[in-house]
């Protein structure tokens, strides 16, 4: 096979190779036909699904996370997939491509380059099942906006105000005649794949939902045994992006068909076929402080598998509480969203919706934005994507660029009363955030020894104003008296 | 003892009215002299407690709750005081006065003549130890606000904004020589019951307030002895005012010299030596959800000398689950207050202020109003009384107006959704509530078989609009898709 000596390839670190390889198209290669590479680094080797592409052909990608010479080769139950060698040249990222993110301290993110990554998050559930147009508006909306992180489904929805056709399905088949759950539709698949690309080249982490129960064409209730091939189909084409989040679900404890013992499959499953471990979290709908009749529990975040904690619930309080459950990132997914909907998930005001993340943002978690104004022609952003008319945007832009200007916040020693929400890095930085509360004055207990500046925060109105003079020990601070007003406390840097 | 023939008095049914007589004044007549009456109706016989006035003067009070001929003998443990005999007969109440408030219906209070009592409270804790400008001031202040009842203390408060001398104490004594904790001072009850005569002269009910934590004088940790004797006479001057309502603490919580036992016990004293059993509460400072990592527990308001839930709670949201919990009536007498003061119990805007008492009273509960702006001269509503400044007081009366249009309100078979608060009388009245939830639409899954008007209330503009048409089954309204708007949907009534 002196073949694969030509074959070389580059790429760079964190960047997506694909090898790809002519192989049989008898029979069904989706499940007749195994595939896969074996990517060596001197000692280290990474084995990787590959996946049929359809018309005979095969891929196989790779996303590498070191610099240098890696070689590989393939494997496969038939010959001519078998054995094919390469190497591949991993060169600098380009600009903008720090990696994938990872967790990092604990309770917080960072691209795998170091950088801090602050998730400020919007939902549209099925942006990329609306056809071209509305598409492309949405990619262009949301190049224009402070979201860094997408939650977006794999399939379909089937919900109020979502009764279209999508243009193209996961499987053969259709809704009238029957799905081959046994083979997968490549065109649907490449499409999703343009869309993560897309989100990719915006900057945009795509939070991948792999199941949800708004359905009605089956596939929130397929056989155990298509599911975990849908994941393995889902891993070898879609884990090479390293903009990609697992979500396995949304509202998962709507979903009757399964157990708590699936859930933990899938996640098994994604955590052995997923090569580069990208971020795995589950989302539930029930809030047990909001439907307290319920004996419904979440999902364990704390299980080894959970990288961080994706919540369902309108009441940021309990953030803190939350990481200190699970000792993980906490993502308040859903906290209702800005809009006028007649459900009451989709009729908060833009103040609240403001409110709620920065009283997340302060506690040290982190929160998803979603907009559901009723539409004449039902284009709603939190699923169908298209523009934005709201007015926590700029307002999250806002919070966004004071979260990148800051350290990754924790619980303080300092108690800065139980109707703010406060965090910071102790002696060094506090966030103090009031909300709906409006004092006119403060009296804060800053440690003694160290001196700080304070600026006071507009978080509506976006406004900056430092505070006259220095900081230090119990001191009073002067307050408009009006909502939605923070304290940005910082040491002062001592010159030398 | 033919003179006691000649005693014939009148009094109104729920008046008071005062027998006295001169007895010892040598020793301590306080806790030397027993002395009490026995009102008798036919074969019904009431036995109270009288009281020593000072200067040798003794009194007992009676609130006759029956009209026509009462008899009364007195009995002490001093041959001067014992015998003594007189009539007393009562006549038809004047207007205005309908008996004092009972619970009725389970979860609501009506005065005893039946007239339903929907309570409307304010939070003046030590108006009553201002000096008589002030005092006068805030009669006149709750002469034109909305409220009904008034949390109030007996005793002087010590706090923030809290600091002047009262200008008299309920024993004899001072805090630089110490007090004679058996020997009370008739003057400072006499002021005392004179303002409690104020409110019942507007129409407003006293919840009385015995106990409190915020003391510098010793009030807050007196002997057990001391505390039963204080009970004993504050029963015996206090219980024949029909408006008054015994709270047996402000957060009884931070009270550490102080038993669950304690609180027990003197549930058990008022229950057994006020004559007319008048309500009974006792109020938290511990909120679960809030201080979340306290083992502290609320009292158990399901004990049997608990008339009504008392509560501290800033979730409004509870409130269905409390009256499921205790089957009482629901007071919520502290939501926060609006304001903006430093505190975040007293920084809330006048808009959340309205929200909670809309929240609280749709779910079938009541809550209490208090008030606290930054003074220049430190007299906030909350403790002081004097002058009203905020924006909420017009408001709660426009809601009282409506509650006292429509009946008392429980649960409802119908599922208003949970961004809404609910309550009425199932296929008859139902008060719907949607805070700063704001809807464009909503389809509401009214009975079937049962017309019905819809008033679409803004709960802050106070504008009432009637809704086209009537409504019937599951039904679309069209609502403004802003903020604290509610709907009152009212079963059309047939001519016949």
């Amino acid at each position: 096979m002196t073949q694969a000596l030509e074959n070389t390839f580059e790429t760079e670190r964190w960047g997506r190779f694909e090898f790809r390889a002519k192989g049989p198209s008898g029979g069904n290669p989706f499940t007749d036909v195994q595939f896969s590479a074996r990517f060596r680094d001197r000692h280290r080797v990474v084995e990787v699904d590959g996946f049929y592409d359809g018309a005979g052909e095969y891929g196989v990608r790779f996303m590498p996370d070191t610099l240098g010479h890696w070689s590989f080769e393939t494997v496969s139950n038939v010959p001519e997939l078998t054995g094919l060698k390469g190497t591949l040249e991993v060169v600098a990222p380009a600009p903008g491509n720090r990696g994938p993110v990872r967790v990092d301290q604990v309770y917080h993110f960072a691209y795998e380059d170091g950088t801090p990554f602050y998730p400020v998050g919007t939902t549209c559930y099925v942006w990329n099942h609306q056809g071209a147009e509305r598409e492309e508006q949405t990619l262009q909306s949301l190049s224009q906006s402070p979201f860094n992180i997408i939650r977006m489904c794999v399939f379909p929805k089937h919900y109020d105000y979502n009764h279209n056709e999508p243009g193209h399905y996961a499987f053969e088949g259709s809704l009238e005649k029957g799905w081959d759950f046994a083979r997968f539709n490549p065109a649907y698949w490449a499409h999703l794949e343009r869309r993560i690309q897309d989100l990719q080249d915006l900057g945009i982490e795509a939070d991948l939902i792999l199941f949800h129960p708004y359905d009605r064409w089956g596939f929130s209730a397929m056989s155990r045994e298509t599911d975990d091939l849908y994941l393995r189909y889902a891993m070898a084409r879609l884990s090479s992006f390293r903009n990609i989040w697992w979500s396995l679900a949304n509202e998962y404890d709507l979903m009757a068909e399964k157990t708590m013992q699936d859930w933990d499959r899938y996640f098994r499953i994604i955590q052995a076929f997923d090569p580069y471990q990208h971020l795995r979290s589950i989302h539930n709908w029930h809030s047990p402080e909001i439907h307290y009749r319920s004996n419904r529990h979440w999902y364990d975040h704390g299980k080894p598998w959970v990288t961080h904690a994706s919540i369902q619930h309108a009441d940021l309080h309990f953030v803190t509480e939350w990481r200190e459950q699970f000792r993980k990132p906490v993502v308040v997914d859903e906290c209702r969203y800005e809009g006028n909907l007649n459900h009451g998930w989709g009729n908060i005001t833009a103040e609240r919706m403001v409110e709620c993340f920065w009283e997340g943002m302060a506690q040290g978690g982190y929160v998803t934005h979603g907009e559901t104004f009723v539409h004449p022609e039902d284009i709603i952003w939190w699923s169908h994507g298209g523009t934005l008319h709201g007015e926590s945007p700029e307002r999250i832009q806002f919070l966004h660029n004071i979260m990148q200007e800051g350290p990754q916040l924790g619980p303080t020693g300092i108690n800065f009363k139980w109707d703010a929400a406060a965090g910071g890095v102790d002696s060094e930085y506090y966030l103090v955030y009031f909300g709906t509360s409006r004092p006119a004055f403060r009296v804060l207990p800053l440690p003694e020894g160290v001196r700080f500046s304070i600026d006071l925060i507009d978080t509506w109105n976006m406004t900056i104003t430092p505070l006259e003079g220095q900081f230090e020990g119990t001191c009073r601070v002067e307050m408009p008296g009006k909502p939605y007003q923070a304290l940005r406390i910082t040491k002062v840097k001592t010159g030398g």
